[in-house]
């Protein structure tokens, strides 16, 4: 691999001289040394119908935690944004905003990572940009990626499609990665095994998608957590959503980890978990096939989509009782992604 | 327009709530409030055929500076990278890293531009994030926009293109932006004439190749100015280009500014000015028609590809002598996009 001579990022990385050559090159082979990749434009062909375009900045702080990085997490969620509507993931641009002094090794180490997810993604990097800052002006790194997928011809997810009767699945444990954020930023050991979730969506959603069409809609559970995109699904198609608590699967270490902060699970950040809304004839054999995938082995069916209230999200308790789930109002972990 | 009711924004906006609801909406409604921006995903029908992809972050200091700010900017340096590989710009995805605290109407001066922007360029803003990150840890505001182009049927330009003879045409005046941006933030008066030279370079390359099949190679001068386009092209397509000094041309202001601050216009970034390798038989009538539009008024042809050295830029200067035109080692002028 290339290496860059300096131990720290200079603001003349940044300047479009010699030097951005160099770093764009060494970062061009730790991203998997595709040819092209990092170049100011990418032209491919695509075939006709219909695409998927998103883009996401990472901030996330710290940089390094249990399960990831920023860099496999900018991978994961931007391949996760197009697997939940539908889309085959294909091309990612990659932007670095770097702080002047960076290490170089840090570097490397969140370039490896990219190139890992973007592997087990089954996406591209095909084109890229890297700003350098002055010290004091960014924190550390900030990443955003782009992605384009390729939706199958009659793949037709929204969030507006729900109705009465859906089942709601939810494909693994909720809150792990918001709690291991948490738990390396605070320095609170919840328990040994608490790792962030973040992996790459589209391993289960195509599977998914070319063997069951009554896949309503599917949302990934990141910022505002499982209770943000279950009151997106209940507004956008007018439904009143109705889950059961006992059913949400929670990790032993995310459940005494909330309970020990005062947080609650449905409102912490995931970066490999999705909701699916689906048509009640074929929700069981759904379940099924999550289970029998790595990514969903967890998965539950946690409720279904009922007459009213529309737009609203209500929860049957553990104790019994019934609350409302609102969506949160401002921010209970900041930078988690 | 919807309003934010704070004046200042919060980490909480970035939070997954309701307040990041209401930043959505409200950057929604400032960026041109097409029903769908800043969505996590887009989905569209695309032609069959090639497609360009690129990226860029903007992270430019100051935000306001004259003839533009970092809206107007992130929109035209997305768009330029599209059109100079020859696509007609279709797509832009907008994302968003705000300090907290950062003033709301300076944002929304900034989405009126980047609205502004887009509709001269004739591009749609379909898919969008915001981050908020912590007092302290970022500059005010980074942006990032993403692009997707449509290449036409029969266009195929690459820096690999040029033949010995081919003319060297520059579409105007070089050096604006950079001094621009230097003279603001420096406080320092170079002529009241200064200004950014952003603006949506696909108006000029959107015509020039439904007109001329003779031309092979463009490059926006960006970073590392023309002397970077330049090197480039004679790098890419084993040349040497010969340019004459006195035909490139320079405006007075940037003329004196560079003089004053030692710096080479030809190591200074532009952002609205591109290098067109062009066949000699179509040269003469791709400068009229450029000359004819109000981005190339003042295009003029600087030189030509010859056999050798090859990889070099070799200039004529305005005493007679000739010179090596070399790509800057590190950073002139950091920031400045």
């Amino acid at each position: 691999m290339r290496r860059l001579e300096d131990e720290k990022i200079l603001l003349a990385h940044g300047g479009g001289g010699i030097m951005m050559k160099e770093l764009v090159s060494f970062l061009v082979d730790a991203v998997g040394g595709q040819e092209g990749a990092l170049q100011d434009s990418a032209v491919f062909d695509a075939p006709g119908g219909r695409l998927a375009f998103t883009t996401d900045s990472f901030v996330v702080h710290p940089l390094f935690f249990p399960g990831g990085d920023i860099g496999h997490l900018a991978v994961c969620g931007t391949v996760n944004d197009l697997a939940v509507c539908g889309a085959v993931p294909k091309f990612i641009s990659l932007a670095m905003i770097i702080e002047e002094g960076f290490p170089v090794t840090d570097l490397e180490r969140i370039a490896s990572s990219i190139s890992a997810a973007a592997e087990e993604a089954g996406v591209t990097v095909v084109t890229g940009d890297t700003k350098v800052v002055d010290r004091g002006k960014a924190d550390g790194i900030f990443i955003n990626t782009a992605g384009i997928g390729v939706v199958p011809a009659g793949v037709s997810l929204s969030s507006d499609f729900a109705v009465e009767g859906d089942r709601i699945i939810v494909s693994g444990t909720i809150g792990d990665h918001g709690l291991a954020i948490l738990s390396m930023r605070e320095g609170i050991d919840f328990g040994s095994d608490l790792k962030s979730d973040a992996a790459p969506l589209s391993k289960l959603t195509v599977p998914l998608l070319e063997n069951f069409a009554g896949i309503r809609a599917m949302r990934d559970a990141t910022r505002g957590g499982l209770a943000a995109v279950l009151n997106e699904i209940a507004v956008d198609s007018n439904v009143c959503v109705r889950i059961e608590e006992g059913f949400i699967p929670v990790a032993e270490a995310v459940r005494n980890g909330c309970e020990l902060m005062g947080y609650d699970p449905l409102n912490i950040a995931n970066e490999g978990k999705l909701v699916a809304v689906v048509d009640p004839g074929e929700a069981d054999a759904v379940l099924e096939a999550m289970r029998g995938m790595d990514l969903g082995r967890d998965a539950a069916i946690i409720g279904e989509a009922i007459a009213g209230p529309v737009g609203c999200v209500i929860m049957k308790t553990s104790f019994g009782g019934e609350r409302v789930v609102d969506l949160p109002y401002g921010d209970l972990l900041p930078r988690i992604c």
